[in-house]
């Protein structure tokens, strides 16, 4: 009947792990902070409660309790500590005792409720963990125990996962993924292959669901996960669990190399996204601090070392890990840190410029992720989006950017509203201020039309278009970019944006441009939006602080913006801000004859505080088809507690537009010691095609997408 | 004619950290660190720039430069590198020509101006550090250099500072111990030793001015420094520095013993300031972030380590220093550390709690610091000023307290209103809104009076009172607390502060109870007002957010307070907020029939975008006399990237006044498994006096300042 083998783990495997206990190697210290985790928690008495509120005691006592029997199940087996062992089979006995027991939960939402969670999401991680615990210590339990925990918890689970919900289980979908692989790895564990069968190749065995439907449909062909990095990296968990068990279990499917390594693809994918120190973007309705600390990515990046190979990123991450995943693919991940650690010191992570392509065939647009290093080797990091909604969870923000640097995000993401987990905050779900505010365009750092989100905020619609990539172009070290268009976003407006970081000599870190053009039949009003953190320095305009304050609009997010202050700037604005240890000047511009500056901060509407009180400056202007041009210079250096200050100023003086029309957009950027002439195209054209546009009698000529000039300008000495 | 020894070294000495050069104790570290920073800074060409502006290149130039002298002097003896000397050597001849050509500055603030910079304090740092890398490299040049760079640089300046400056010399000011110490370094220097005679005695010799003198007045007889810890530190350094060189140069002083040791002492008070991260509360407007790291603080715990003993507390403190002073004294502070960590594993400082008293002779008040620890080792700090005006510094929030725990401020000092050193905001000067806000009462945790600032903000009445101690109490380990009172602050009104930490076993951390009792004659308006940072979780009382927000008040800093939002709780009320990883509960009453809870953020009236976006909440309420009382318990845990929340409500569930008369305070605190009655004496008598109070037909009886009796409750399960 049962299996009493591991499922994860062979004998030899686990000798291997065995002489890494007491290492300073990096599975070395990752069994010792699972020994002290683990010990901490069996230090508490077993305690199996009934239904409580999501994020509440209940909720995460079910979670503690499956996390440390999974725990406790691998390291009975590497220390050969019967303690652990008997952990594990006395939480099994008091969850047999008592699941059954337990009634549904009351639904609260659309997600079916389990028996001992809300929603049978968390269920299903209930399962897939303890199933692989019982594995481990199945061998040193009884018959009969054995028989009552399977009867009295693993196999109703499985019914009520593949019978009573089964119209969920073959649902294609982030969650989807947790329900095949806890169903496959729980029958695999008491010996029911017929549930392996169905979590692989769907109930009704037809390709319609189960795992390989799941990981052939979810990503798109770059390995992009449409709802973005945060709720990528929760899938991606027990997608490589899963991986993992049927390339033991099941090695005809050849899983590692199913559909072109779609599993290597795909973790490759996400840890592509992330920025420099780790943490990912929070790109779609996410949680701004998730990163590649996350267990998940753990998993993960142990996983890819062990199949797809080692390299000095992957290395470089695992060193921010500071962890590999407890298993014999971590162990290839510890050991090839080992061996680099031994030549040369590994650094931090310097991952490749990359467009990941989005939809079923990659033609829904892309997701840009530009890095470049500065002569100190600090890395900056341009996002921008041009793909498609990220259903449900979209955010409406198609050609929103995101800038990080110097360990710090500069130009940011709001994140979601949500404090996960935090049970007197709605339980810890989505506020109503996600909606309200968080997914609104104007949270963004984009450009608002008309005070309206773009698309509406009707899901539907924005489901349906997506952004056009124009290029993207990282081939030089002076200069790397990429522009798109979005067309479909706003009633009668095209929009294409186009960003770069260029190195110059003269400036301490790559300046970012960014030429937002909006081709418009009537006017409109437009908003750009800078999100920043920190302290206002100095600008060169004034403005009119308000001695009362209201909202900046009435709608879209602009009821949640408290309009601070506003100023007209003659020319160029200027704005500059202090975040933390560094300077940032904005310069901004547009074809436009006047433009305000308001200075904004979030809090407005929000009676029960759940915003972050966060400040930003939105410069906004009137016209129909019109350039809007800005850079952001990072410079300087403060440090408040050794009272320390250089260059507080930045070296750049001006942008302005020279001009713009259907084939291309100019403008001029004057720095200390050049000037910059930026000719982008503004048509989708070939990488070769020739470009000439003339300005003020003067014509321009380049190849290409576009094309940078920079002439040295005198200096006044 | 001219000494050509190193004024603080001997070659014994220099062969005993020339040992340590390339290992990896803390000396070891040092050097290490400081070649690192000499060699990055040799790299620049060598540049003696003219007047510029605080906080500008100019400014910057001549600090690095100095600075640089005095780590290349010392590391030309210790690494026997000719390359260290000449930079010395070089940097001096590009002074000697320039430097009497440079006219002084313009005078913009009350302050002397120097040559090279805007105020002579700076002028009084470079000629200390520049006379100290002299000495080291003097003996390797010339004749004609050495009479060149004497006549030229430190003649004059010495002439500036004790003839044209003469009516400075001799004030008794933080900054006249750098006026005498580099006097007297540089009269060692060049071989006058009048002018170390000066430095010590005074122009006049008569006990009025010099070294002696000020170490004398400057400090309390518990060496507090009426300014503040952040003006201390700041001070610290040459009295530490002058100290080291009159015990070699005069050792008939017997300087380390002068006074009844009040070096010692004075260094010891400053460092028992400190919260356990080593950042020092920011008393009297000051940086938040100073902290035990600064330069003058590591001479300071070294030279102390030296001439009074080390022990663990010094210990941890150079480990978070992570440095020692690069100096035989800073060299016996190694050895201790290298020993003791051979034995034992040396954790974070655990400071004694302290009281320290104000005033030349101890009676004019005093500052109190509590500090407990926790079951996990984690100390929380409460500090309470009850002392006097900090002379031009002084804040006026007598009776303010503030409150650290877990690695963080949590009842928060706002700290000065300046950016110190940064050009762009009134070139690093104080700023308008350090009067208008930092400054005032309603900026600290303290009661402010009908809308006013504590002595009308004026400085001559405030100099003229101060606190008064009523209690200071630490010996048990379930409660401390100290007492106070100021009741020449307000006209026509008497207050008095009572505050305690109380370890409960159910409780994560002690229990911060505050009882504040006004007496007055007429009815007041009572602003009880707590700085907290973070997100507000909860409430159990409705308030009204507003739509449109306006100023809480006109004045005294209430013109800074945008009113977010109010409401009236019904009895006793509570406001939770998390603040980083850690949940915080507030739960306050009065003695009043009603009360109102406004929630405010500062930077209203701010149109340089000067202050910090901060929040607050103040329990607002009107009485004759008055008690107010609160609570704060510390409790949980949230991690917003691992996405866990524990224990986010706590467990305490109130608080209310019994009563308070004359004698006593009786308050009644429920916790889920306890009732705490809380009495505390409202009068200044002996510690066994004994006390009866009764109230609503219970009588209190008690001996000595206060008592807690604890009762256990039924649990309900």
């Amino acid at each position: 009947m049962t299996t009493t083998t591991p499922i994860l783990l062979t004998h030899a495997e686990i000798a291997d792990l065995r002489k890494e206990f007491g290492r300073t190697s990096l599975m070395g210290k990752t069994i010792d902070a699972h020994i002290n985790e683990l010990q901490d928690f069996m230090r508490l008495p077993i305690d199996v409660p009934g239904h409580g509120e999501a994020g509440g005691y209940e909720h995460n006592r079910h979670k503690q309790n499956y996390t440390f029997m999974n725990l406790a199940g691998r390291l009975f087996l590497i220390t050969e500590q019967q303690q652990y062992a008997d952990f594990v089979i006395a939480l099994l006995e008091e969850y047999a005792d008592k699941y059954l027991t337990f009634d549904f939960h009351v639904q609260k939402n659309t997600n079916p409720t389990g028996r001992l969670f809300h929603q049978i999401l968390n269920e299903h991680c209930w399962l897939l963990y303890t199933s692989l615990a019982y594995s481990c210590v199945a061998a040193v339990m009884s018959d009969a125990q054995r028989t009552r925990i399977e009867s009295r918890i693993f196999e109703p689970m499985l019914e009520m996962f593949t019978v009573k919900y089964a119209h969920d289980f073959d649902r294609i979908h982030n969650h989807g993924i947790w329900a095949v692989a806890a169903v496959g790895i729980c029958g695999l564990a008491i010996g029911k292959r017929e549930y392996l069968d169905m979590a692989v190749y769907g109930i009704d065995r037809n390709d319609s669901g189960g795992f390989l439907a799941q990981i052939s449909q979810l990503f798109a062909p770059s390995g992009y996960y449409m709802e973005g990095p945060y709720y990528h990296r929760y899938a991606i968990r027990p997608t490589c669990l899963f991986a993992e068990v049927l390339q033991r279990h099941m090695p005809e499917v050849d899983i590692y190399n199913y559909k072109s390594k779609v599993i290597g693809n795909t973790v490759n994918a996400l840890l592509s996204t992330a920025y420099p120190n780790g943490q990912f973007p929070a790109l779609n309705d996410a949680s701004r601090t998730m990163s590649i600390t996350d267990m998940g990515v753990q998993v993960a990046v142990s996983v890819y070392s062990k199949h797809y190979g080692v390299d000095d990123n992957l290395l470089g991450m695992a060193k921010i890990q500071n962890r590999v995943w407890m298993h014999p693919c971590g162990l290839v991940l510890s050991r090839a840190l080992e061996k680099a650690e031994e030549k040369a010191v590994i650094g931090m992570p310097f991952w490749p410029s990359v467009e990941l392509n989005e939809g079923p065939d990659g033609t829904h647009g892309a997701q840009g992720f530009i890095r470049m290093q500065d002569k100190k080797g600090d890395v900056s990091q341009l996002v921008m989006n041009y793909g498609q909604h990220g259903m449900g969870h979209g955010n409406f923000d198609t050609l929103g950017i995101s800038f990080f640097n110097r360990g710090q995000e500069v130009l940011r993401e709001y994140g979601f509203a949500r404090w996960v987990n935090v049970e007197p905050k709605f339980g810890g779900r989505y506020l109503d201020e996600n909606k309200s505010y968080a997914r609104q365009t104007i949270a963004h750092n984009a450009v608002t039309v008309d005070e309206k989100c773009q698309n509406d905020f009707n899901v539907s619609r924005a489901d349906s278009v997506h952004g056009l990539p124009h290029f993207f172009s990282v081939q030089s070290d002076v200069i790397s970019g990429m522009s798109a268009f979005a067309n479909q976003h706003y009633d009668g407006l095209s929009m294409q944006r186009s960003v770069f970081m260029l190195a110059l000599d003269e400036l301490e870190s790559p300046l970012l441009i960014d030429l937002y053009r909006l081709v418009g039949e009537d006017e409109h009003q437009y908003d750009y939006s800078h999100q920043y953190e920190g302290q206002i320095i100095r600008t060169n305009f004034d403005y009119q602080s308000h001695q009362e304050v209201s909202t900046l609009g009435t709608d879209n997010g602009y009821q949640h913006l408290w309009n601070l202050a506003s100023g007209k700037p003659t020319d160029t604005g200027l704005v500059s801000w202090l975040q933390n240890n560094t300077y940032y000047t904005w310069l901004g511009t547009s074809s436009n004859d006047s433009c305000e500056v308001y200075f904004t901060r979030t809090g407005a509407n929000d009676p029960s505080f759940n915003l972050r009180s966060e400040p930003a400056f939105i410069y906004r202007t009137h016209g129909k088809t019109s350039l809007l041009a800005s850079v952001v210079e990072t410079h300087g250096y403060f440090n408040e507690e050794f009272e320390q200050s250089v260059n507080a100023r930045g070296k750049v003086s001006n942008i302005k537009v020279i001009g713009h029309n259907e084939s291309a957009s100019v403008v001029e950027i004057t720095t200390a010691d050049s000037i910059v002439t930026l000719m982008v195209s503004n048509q989708v054209t070939a990488q070769t095609s020739e470009h000439s546009v003339t300005f003020n009698q003067k014509t321009y000529q380049f190849n290409g997408h576009y094309a940078v000039e920079i002439t040295a300008v005198k200096q006044e000495k």
